[in-house]
């Protein structure tokens, strides 16, 4: 298959879209949870989570144009500046995958789709409970992507919690040994098993790849 | 493990960068391809490919300081306006990695870590001939991320490439059909295996979750 711009734009409409929100590899699965004004906690799926740097440490992610649909979980960052960034596991996928629907604006994601808010220290945004890597976010930054009227929200990590056992000898967190999933697309999920680790690259020091 | 952020600072520095670079979940493993002024291929690992849209076809990748080490990438991509990006299969990981080795200005990655230059059609930017997903892209935008001095850079999909049988029905790409593979942190790879799909989420066809 072989396609230019002009014949991806003429593809069916939910054609184009599964292409072309499956085309980067495969991408991580988390769950974002915030508070409405009114005190309703929303619990919404993004595929989009993506490291921005360690000093400070903050993350980022896209959110999809304000003015096309009910936007929930930017309303609730901009009112109330925390938000919760918690990995999705093999044994809530289903119930992750179906936070996504529509749901009434004073009913709660958490309550539809049977996850449990968990609250940790003084930290003002619930967690979810069920999930294994976790993280309290701050929210720091909006940045307008004006091609497309997408943003990117930036947040520092204020508060990381997880088992001590899902960090390598490097202090690396190893997806595999939380049964973390992976998506494809908008709809399609996928388990992680290692098959290597390499050391930092360094040039006197790379395999002699000439045999190959 | 609970960590605040005066605690993350604290970390040994390349445990904290190990520690945040793998905490936003499993990331997708792409090389990108460009081409100096001087003629010179370039190759360079990246795990931050985000989706931006689908109309038209964007996708985006966050690139590291300008000033903290040479940015060929970047330069190139400045100069020439186009880039490629291909998926990374199980078969040549070790290879992909290396190319994060620092080589000398004048020799390519493609040569250092025996990965073949393939030209299609009229695209002025070298493929990865062993990458099965692959796509020609056109710089659109570079957006400043003055918190920490990243940017991230936005291109247009203007050719894409990939076997017939690497998408479902739905159109959507399936990364196991073709080996990809997913990256965590800075050098652990995974393999992936689809364990579901589910339907376009409506609440009037939720499982009944009330049973868990």
């Amino acid at each position: 298959m072989k396609l230019n711009t002009e014949e991806i734009m003429e593809m069916e409409k939910i054609k184009r879209i599964n292409l072309i929100n499956s085309v980067s590899g495969i991408k991580p699965a988390n769950l974002i949870g915030t508070v409405s004004n009114k005190g309703v906690s929303n619990l919404a799926i993004f595929s989009s989570v993506v490291h921005i740097g360690a000093n400070p440490p903050l993350l980022g992610f896209i959110l999809r144009p304000y003015n096309e649909i009910r936007r929930d979980t930017y309303q609730n960052i901009m009112d109330n500046y925390y938000y919760t960034i918690n990995h999705i596991h093999l044994n809530f996928v289903e119930q992750a995958h179906y936070t996504s629907a529509k749901f009434e604006e004073e009913v709660s994601e958490f309550d539809m789709c049977r996850l449990n808010e968990e609250y940790i220290d003084d930290f003002p945004t619930p967690f979810v409970r069920e999930s294994k890597i976790k993280m309290g976010m701050e929210f720091k930054k909006i940045i307008p992507i004006e091609i497309n009227d997408t943003s990117l929200i930036i947040g520092k990590i204020k508060i990381l919690v997880m088992p001590d056992e899902a960090t390598d000898e490097l202090g690396q967190v190893d997806p595999a040994k939380v049964n973390n999933v992976g998506v494809s697309g908008l709809n399609s999920y996928y388990s992680l098993k290692k098959i290597g680790q390499f050391p930092y690259a360094r040039k006197e020091e790379m395999p002699d790849f000439s045999k190959l």
